[in-house]
């Protein structure tokens, strides 16, 4: 596999994950690697991040970290290329301009800023389980870069389309 | 006045911004003006940040333009200090964090990043004539710190109470 | 005074700053504010920064601080206008950005990363009291924006001729 | 190869470097791939980045480009892991920040500032064929940091007792 290829993103809460966040995340990060997709998240050592990382280097694939500071503390085990930025919440930027599409696994303040910046840049976004509530509001947004799924299958069915 | 005392945001659309956004803006401006605040935005000649940084400078306030690129091109001639980030989207982050709080007047996917990014950084945000599916959204995300106001009037009094 | 008219940076070091490099600054801080220029400064409480922005609020001028993190502490009493950025050395870049030229007092390797920036973006820079060895240095990187001077009165003067 | 295990940045110049310049950073790419290191660079289409990657694809390494803009418009073709930051010249901390330590090959302003980064950062620097001016200079800043080498077969000897 060339890494370059295909780099997808996976976007959502790190403390506030829930446990269905995280069980789905881990399935997501399984699937992304049976499709030989590289997987790019925030890189910390919980939450989204970590549970879609897990399922990606368990399913064999590779991973790489965007993160907020300089050094490995706080990092997740299963980033296998990490970027340490030292720009805090900039990096959120860098995560959309680098996802050929990205996955909202979950949603928290910063996963918001995630799923806004790749409607700006004009990034495609899975909005996986989101509450009607949400897409309703990215709706205003966007009506062509917005892509709801049910489950992981589902979202990685859609990706692998507009790839 | 000493300009370092109170720094306000005010976030909106460029080229999405529709009439009504930008003459609230406007408004919003010469209030914030009024209160001797400065005022902070994206810094671009166009739609809210254009809008509020003209009311506040013929209202006689201080401005502040956080710029995306390195050059003047683009800027908006209200633009007092300039700051040239050549950080492009990341610059939405110097605006929450530079701001001790923010008002959002009217909606896009770039103003929706500097919501979220409020909510994230812990920032006062002061929803000013929201959808309420906008308002319902941001509820998921925070209890605390958001503020929904009718007008300019409500959105700098409510500011007021704040700062 | 409109202080959107000639942002100038002073770059130094911090902690290691001597006691000659902050005499320096704060005669250079005074004679920018005498020339109604603003002052721009990486915004910490020590060292350069310090003493220039010192130098410039004590003569009645206006500074503006870049600052590294996300909140005051560590902050100089004598910044005006705070920017937070939250991105660490990255600010180094938009204080280069920011400044139609900058002033190198004093060295140490944060002051370096400044000037090889401002060289690399077109930006002057006046080599205030700067040792033989970093003048021949830096002449290899451009014959055109470096400008040494002996002291605040010929930086100031060679800055004059360039604004 | 787990390619989280060591990556380290090659900085050198891109339209400014000469020949000799490139034949050495294919040379130290081959080197660093065939010791089974990541090798990081700016990630552009032109001297010293694109020299350094070709070298290492071609010894079947990994390589990594931090490219300033937010398109692979002007990337190198040996680029296999891109990150677009959208950040200019700021991604040149993002090179410092990720890197166990630099080789800087060929000299520029942008190199120079990601050499003076290295040192505030306390990253090592391998400084590969650089003139006495130039050790003198950064030898002011730095007596810890800075390890001289005369040819490929020296730096990475010397990068790898660093390791």
């Amino acid at each position: 596999m060339d890494p370059s290829e295909t780099i997808v993103g996976v976007m959502g809460p790190g403390g506030g994950a829930t446990d269905k966040d995280k069980s789905t995340a881990y399935e997501l990060g399984q699937k992304i690697a049976q499709h030989s997709w590289t997987l790019l998240t925030g890189g910390r050592s919980e939450g989204v991040m970590e549970a879609s990382m897990k399922g990606a280097v368990e399913a064999g694939g590779t991973t790489i970290g965007i993160l907020p500071g300089t050094s490995p503390a706080g990092m997740s085990d299963y980033v296998q290329i990490p970027i340490f930025t030292g720009m805090g919440h900039a990096r959120n930027v860098i995560n959309i301009h680098s996802s050929r599409l990205t996955f909202a696994c979950g949603l928290g303040a910063g996963t918001s800023s995630e799923i806004s910046l790749a409607l700006k840049t004009g990034t495609p976004v899975i909005l996986l389980r989101q509450s009607p509530d949400t897409i309703t509001y990215y709706q205003q947004l966007s009506t062509t870069l917005l892509h709801p799924a049910d489950d992981p299958d589902d979202a990685v069915a859609k990706a692998y389309r507009l790839l």
